[in-house]
């Protein structure tokens, strides 16, 4: 069932195209552009297991649950189409906090012109449950998979790494929540990369994790180099490495890319190579492994 | 981010089209038949909420759980694509709770040809959390709305109703739970109306709120006469008139339509008029207003 949220807000409005029929029917009704293929991204975003209350204003909350979404478009080099909301509130969450979680999440959505376009409401028995899916849309047989890194290509990573590992650890801190740590889906660059890049991944579980399964799925390992990797201010080397959440796009390329795509910064950190190996190289020419430690271990 | 499910079973085998890549990617990637159009329904299936571990056994409750997605793809007339699952399990839930929660999801799936192509996990604080989205497919301008309705039309049911509100009765005074109580989405009649019905909705919130959504979108009222609508064996007609999650499929039609449609039985119970008003006509032809009475206030 497609339903109308608790919000004043409604769907489609001012974007009638690609959403034929958004909410107040059984399903939403989307139209593709020709010769293109859909894509389905489903992220959950749950109280006290991906968010805080206390350690976030509702705002910031709404923008990361749909960042999480559209980031995974972008990292296929896709077209978001329509958003979509399933929201459990517990009885207790006042009317002001969800206004401003939607105020939050659709100001991101009218940035990159894409409607929320249904979802479902429902009151949950403890804590805040959101689960949003965005649906977006690439030309046929162009979506970046993770599947595509040979041998030779060059790594490369967007903007910068480790902000959100930065802020969790200054939060633990008792610190007071820094509402401009944001991350921005990189869906322009997504788009920009669909005819170079080789393969392609989201860093949200830690550029160590991510790279791990673009090396697992295209059957390669990877050299990265320490001082090439570039962190974000006041994020250590281990936080740009594992730290997760940041939404940056890592990618491959057998072809030289611009140091700047879409206005957003684009950094050669290291080579796919041959084998399963991933390696670190330190500025004196020294390799270790680079394991595989997302997210979770800096909790 | 699509991410691979605490169960054995893997996402899209025997069924490679349309999912053209599932699980293991940032997003699902689906192929759409030429000159259709993208359905997308979201659906909670909330411990406590929307189930009860003690009122059911874990096959019905992922029967059900993906029951209520497809039933809104065979309302708008559409096919099945994908279906993504957002699970979030706390701790305590035992893996063979969860095997059998995604055999009951699965069989379904697989009766109707429709794979598992992705969703997302967590860890839950409190209860299980599901979400169930549903992509699928429709002739463009072809998919049935509940706008479509005008005065004179029949109005028609599907099956027999009121069994689950029966069932929820029989369970609130202890009895045991009937695993047969697992309601058929009707896929396959949806697509056979699609050149006949003038509106379509499913029966998920009860005849007499269902009904209320057609006569809202389309601007008209409906007479229904008591005597014609099926009630479901142990079933009142108060069951069948406001109980919900019957699944079955509610729609106008100016055309005579078959008693039988792909093997289910199709009543007539009714008529579409002008006016916004409910009715129901018993049979001594006496006239009283329809309220409209969701499931709620049968809990």
């Amino acid at each position: 069932m497609t339903q109308a949220h608790p919000s004043q807000h409604r769907a489609g409005v001012g974007y009638p195209h690609p959403v034929i029929a958004g909410i107040g029917d059984d399903c939403a009704v989307l139209g593709l552009k020709p010769g293109c293929e859909v894509l389905v991204t489903t992220d959950f975003s749950l109280e006290g297991v991906h968010f805080r209350r206390d350690w976030a204003p509702p705002a910031v909350i709404g923008h990361r649950c749909l960042a999480r979404g559209l980031s995974d478009i972008a990292a296929m080099g896709g077209e978001p189409l329509a958003v979509f909301l399933s929201l459990a509130l517990p009885k207790s969450v006042e009317q002001g906090w969800v206004d401003k979680f939607f105020k939050g999440l659709l100001k991101l959505a009218n940035r990159y012109k894409v409607a929320l376009a249904g979802g479902d409401v429902a009151q949950s028995q403890q804590g805040i449950l959101a689960d949003i899916i965005v649906v977006g849309q690439a030309p046929k047989g162009r979506a970046l998979m993770r599947s595509g890194a040979r041998a030779g290509d060059g790594v490369y990573v967007t903007g910068e790494l480790g902000a959100a590992a930065a802020e969790m650890q200054r939060l633990r801190g008792r610190g007071r929540p820094r509402p401009e740590v944001m991350a921005e889906p990189r869906l322009l660059v997504g788009q920009a990369i669909r005819g170079t890049a080789s393969a392609c991944i989201d860093v949200s579980d830690g550029l160590s994790t991510d790279l791990s399964h673009i090396c697992q799925e295209s059957g390669v390992g990877a050299v990265i180099e320490a001082e090439a990797v570039p962190a974000a201010k006041g994020a250590t080397l281990e936080m740009a490495l594992h730290g997760g959440e940041d939404y940056e796009l890592l990618f491959t390329s057998a072809r030289p890319v611009p140091e700047s795509i879409a206005g957003v910064r684009v950094t050669l950190i290291g080579e796919i190579v041959r084998g399963r190996k991933m390696e670190l190289v330190d500025a004196s020419g020294k390799r270790r492994e680079l394991p595989v430690r997302g997210w979770e271990h800096l909790r």
